[in-house]
């Protein structure tokens, strides 16, 4: 098993972030999407959807989407549970980590891939969109203060994948579309400092 | 156990065509969106997201987005089985149940919503960003189209929650952002000409 991993990108950082709560340590191999190296067909006869992260088992089947990752490493290693025990559980976790990535995760990608001068290579940028989705990141970071002032986790009283969609996310969005996690939003800055100092954080 | 439900949107069919395939009937309650009966008081105070469709529990507990819905309803009926048997099954079709949400329904669905006159009311439209969706939308078609050369449903042999969420998008998005699903796309239009003949696509 090897996992295809990029240092900067938050996508592949779940993954490294989900090994590193787990104890797990699969060998890595580094494909840079800023040099395009997932574009090259050394990767795409691999990963034909030229995806990163991606897992590459021993018989070549190849598994991306990070969540889909993460959930088949969940199946061969349950403990520390990070999906939920019970179904209930399982569906309140999977049902905030859904809410995390569409409604924070994406406005943040969208108000950066179409507005950083960085992404105009990449991305056909609409200025107007990119306008509107930092409105709505800025909406859904309040939001997410009032959930946080209730609960000291995203899916309510322990962590789970659904924390480290938001951190992954925080932790590297917000300053390239200029929004500051600062004293507008305490209970956020207060979680985001407490999961930055999990030894994960780090991976 | 209720469920709270749209006749109209893609979103809700979701949920009832997987009821269906599983044989299952659950209460439900019609929340109108286009009468605007998720943002009353009557509907909030048990949704406080407001999304629809939303899943009610004997003693009130609430779950919201549709998949996690369809998981717990899986959890508690396994058979038959739609998200997969084996770790490795279940990880594929996560895999692809997530490209179709993400690489499929957001394209189209963004194209929508930003270009409808009906959406005008709802959405801060962007012509221009509807445009470069509506692109995306018609090359995941494209791509779509080589996946379905190659298999008969969505994530391989067989039939998953990943075939309901393609079948829900492209039984919505395509005439309303005027895209046919026609012969430039054959295999994809074979495939939705099958999951339409499944008794669930009624529901």
């Amino acid at each position: 098993m090897k996992l295809y991993d990029d240092a900067i990108a938050p996508t592949p950082r779940r993954v490294r972030m989900f090994l590193a709560e787990k104890g797990l340590d699969i060998p890595r191999v580094a494909v840079t999407i800023g040099k395009g190296e997932h574009l090259a067909e050394a990767y795409t006869t691999r990963v034909p959807s030229r995806r990163v992260p991606a897992l590459e088992l021993d018989d070549g089947t190849v598994i991306c989407e990070s969540v889909a990752i993460c959930r088949y490493i969940e199946a061969l290693h349950p403990e520390p549970n990070l999906f939920g025990s019970t179904p209930l559980e399982q569906a309140r976790i999977d049902m905030w980590q859904r809410r995390m990535e569409f409604e924070l995760l994406l406005p943040f990608a969208n108000a950066f891939r179409h507005s950083h001068p960085k992404m105009a290579a990449l991305e056909n940028q609409v200025p107007a969109y990119a306008a509107t989705q930092k409105q709505l990141a800025e909406q859904r970071l309040a939001m997410l203060e009032g959930d946080l002032a209730r609960n000291p986790f995203i899916a309510g009283d322990r962590f789970s994948i659904a924390d480290i969609t938001a951190f992954t996310t925080l932790a590297f969005f917000p300053r390239l579309v200029g929004i500051a996690i600062g004293e507008q939003v305490p209970h956020v800055k207060q979680w985001f400092d407490r999961i930055a100092a999990r030894p994960s954080a780090g991976a």
